[in-house]
């Protein structure tokens, strides 16, 4: 039986056009990344169970993983995200390295999920973190980055909001205004996470199940649905309006805002669905009816690096997916038109011996070629060129290498032109310019 | 009880300064590599086992694979190597790709072996692979270019020697003038390949054991033993001078030296381990006595394709690995000093609004830069962005704010200088391109 060519369930495969695609968004975003002062760091993509075990979340961990035992009986799993392992790798240098540390890496992830629109198997995620900052310079500086890398694939501030809340206000809202205890508290708190998923009758269902009878009795799901509707900071409570962490967030609103970041809003529902955050947490989704959806999130988690035994360090980061980073550009017509890297098509109607000086001159200039096979015709040669969406071929022949005039054929144009080598590097590494750096 | 802080075994972690170098390395790689014409493409790090029982090799697959079952109860293996994927991937489009098809992927690789210099549980490896070219081109040409690859690092000819061998040429020797049959002939083989690790007798002793006790006493060993220690195609024996592997290899030899490449040997000792390799195979190695060592393997394997049912495409292909690569340059002193890529250090001596047009005003420009966390003393910036290894530091207080003239510091240097920002910038980025692009 033949063997199928299908890859894994829920994962993709990059042929050179796909392949291209995330060439173009990774290094768009490595240069805008590198612009703040962050540097690459990568890790094995086989890590230890246990280090998922502490603060991931219980679901990811017990129903999403990839998870097995090595041949040596060491539990393993594939990392399903990049926090824990970025952590591992601090306070494994935890004296040695320079506060503050920024870091970026594009790691891929595995969980094991039902395949659907901007959500697989496999996915690569921009990872940035910031170690060594206590205050909201933290929490700003990594929001104007995310914000950047939209802006430099010519996004519009219209056409996404970033999203910010605590997760010290809803301590604060969950367990002293609320009254709830530590189990039902967590437990809301993850309702809360998925509620855009579901009507609110259903919120109230499910709320009244997590709760005691006697908090239900005393309106507490009301309450909540109270609280979770406030917009804006002055409509909080009295109780809460004076929380520690309600101006952290209204100082962070006001410098981004400063400094011309328009559509940040409060938002009380954000939860994000990791138990490692500690305060601020933050979310860009984006605006298009047809693409209604998280893009990037993160916040502060200042207790990770300090699971290692070392003493902790206060860090802010976020992640960035790669699908769903496409699917927002496609949706606002952001993504250009990326032609074939390899620019000439050689068209040999002589043998290799007498072509392949030429070929060498081409590539020690930089020009990037492919060589048509010995021995076929010019049409074959042509075709192919086509087919593979090389804009250029060469035609080398008896009659070219003698008179050192060669025909250059714009296949994307139809149009053709006569010249010396020198004329044509020249012209290729002019267009190169323009059409891909 | 505190976490580790150890990768798992065997592999790497990849901090900044680690994470540059192997930056550095795919770079250089992926220019030289698109300038032969090959497109980069790419498929998920996990595979259906079924795609490595066919050809991949007993040992590998039975012993050194990363297997288990997923939570659906599919067998899965993480890619121990990247040849069945990228035919899996031809054969799916078998139809509308344009031949000849020219591509490269650099995945990471899992094996579970025993860790040790250049061998490593993960790791990176270059896949150059030319599909559709039946003739000896596609061997010259991808040949070429690994040459190129390591010129393009600064290697000279007499740092390795390019080997080459047919697997043709040897089932000749084993199953026609050594007359073994279908299974010694393979035990055999597996035997060639580990030889250069054991001495002359421990090789007669185990080949001794792998053929018939008829065939021993006509003193096939001995005649085997003579034949491996030919190095010249005119010292090859009458019945195989003849063969039409030999005359091929003899031609893809004289194009090579032809074309340049001086260090070009015969190496009949040369097996390659995987099983799908049907023709000529090729090798380059290090000459250097402390890293003695192959550095890039690769062959013709013209059935792996049309194992998917679909008609079959001559292929030729290799592997080149980014530990064994470094060791190399690491060896032969070509391993430039790589600085960080953030240039700029910004010491902030007043408020976050009052900095940041400054710093914005750079990176649009260009220019990395990282900011100092607000409300440091100057001294603790500058001992920051020193222990960091960031070149420049800019310091920006109301004074400097007010003149518009701004001190740059070059820490590495120990001098300094008082410029306006457009100046600073221009600098920066003249310098940039001198240092890192």
């Amino acid at each position: 039986m033949a063997l199928s060519t299908q890859p894994y369930k829920g994962a993709r495969d990059f042929y050179p056009e796909d392949k291209r695609l995330q060439n173009y968004l990774f290094n768009s975003i490595r240069t805008t990344v590198r612009r703040f002062g962050y540097e690459e760091y990568d890790a094995p993509i086989l890590e230890s169970l246990d280090l998922y075990l502490a603060k991931t979340g219980e679901e990811i961990v017990n129903e999403q993983t990839y998870s097995f035992e090595d041949r040596g009986g060491r539990k393993v799993v594939i990392r399903p995200e990049m926090t824990p392992t970025v952590s591992r790798m601090v306070a494994a240098k935890r004296q040695e390295l320079a506060y503050p540390l920024r870091w970026f890496s594009i790691p891929n992830l595995w969980r094991y999920e039902r395949p659907q629109r901007g959500r697989l198997r496999e996915h690569w995620q921009l990872n940035v973190d910031v170690f060594g900052i206590d205050t909201t310079q933290a929490e700003q500086e990594v929001i104007m980055l995310a914000n950047q890398i939209y802006q430099d694939f010519g996004a519009k501030s219209s056409m996404y909001d970033i999203k910010v809340n605590s997760r010290k206000l809803m301590d604060a809202v969950l367990r002293d205004y609320l009254a709830l205890d530590e189990v039902e508290a967590h437990s809301i708190s993850k309702l809360i996470d998925r509620m855009h998923k579901m009507d609110v009758p259903t919120f109230i269902a499910q709320a009244d199940t997590l709760i005691a009878p006697s908090k239900r009795e005393q309106g507490t799901v009301e309450k909540l649905l109270d609280i979770l509707s406030v917009k804006r900071f002055s409509a909080l409570p009295e109780a809460l309006a004076h929380n520690d962490s309600v101006a952290a967030l209204q100082q962070l609103v006001s410098d981004l805002q400063a400094a011309g970041l328009k559509n940040v809003v409060f938002d009380i529902t954000l939860m994000r669905g990791f138990d490692y955050y500690t305060d601020i947490v933050f979310e860009i989704f984006d605006t298009h009816p047809d693409n209604n959806r998280a893009m990037m999130g993160g916040g502060r988690y200042d207790g990770l690096v300090g699971l290692f035994g070392v003493e902790p360090v206060p860090t802010v980061g976020f992640g960035l997916g790669d699908a769903t980073l496409a699917n927002f550009l496609e949706t606002h017509h952001l993504l250009p038109e990326l032609p074939s890297e390899t620019q000439l098509y050689i068209a040999p109607l002589v043998a290799a011996q007498q072509v392949q000086p030429l070929v060498a001159e081409l590539r020690e200039h930089g020009v990037t070629v492919a060589e048509g096979v010995y021995g076929k015709k010019l049409g074959d040669h042509l075709k192919t060129a086509d087919k593979k969406g090389v804009t250029f071929a060469l035609i080398v022949g008896e009659k070219e290498l003698e008179s050192e005039q060669f025909t250059l054929k714009n296949l994307v144009e139809g149009t053709e032109q006569t010249a010396s080598i020198a004329r044509i590097i020249s012209q290729l590494q002019d267009y190169r310019t323009h059409a891909i750096d």
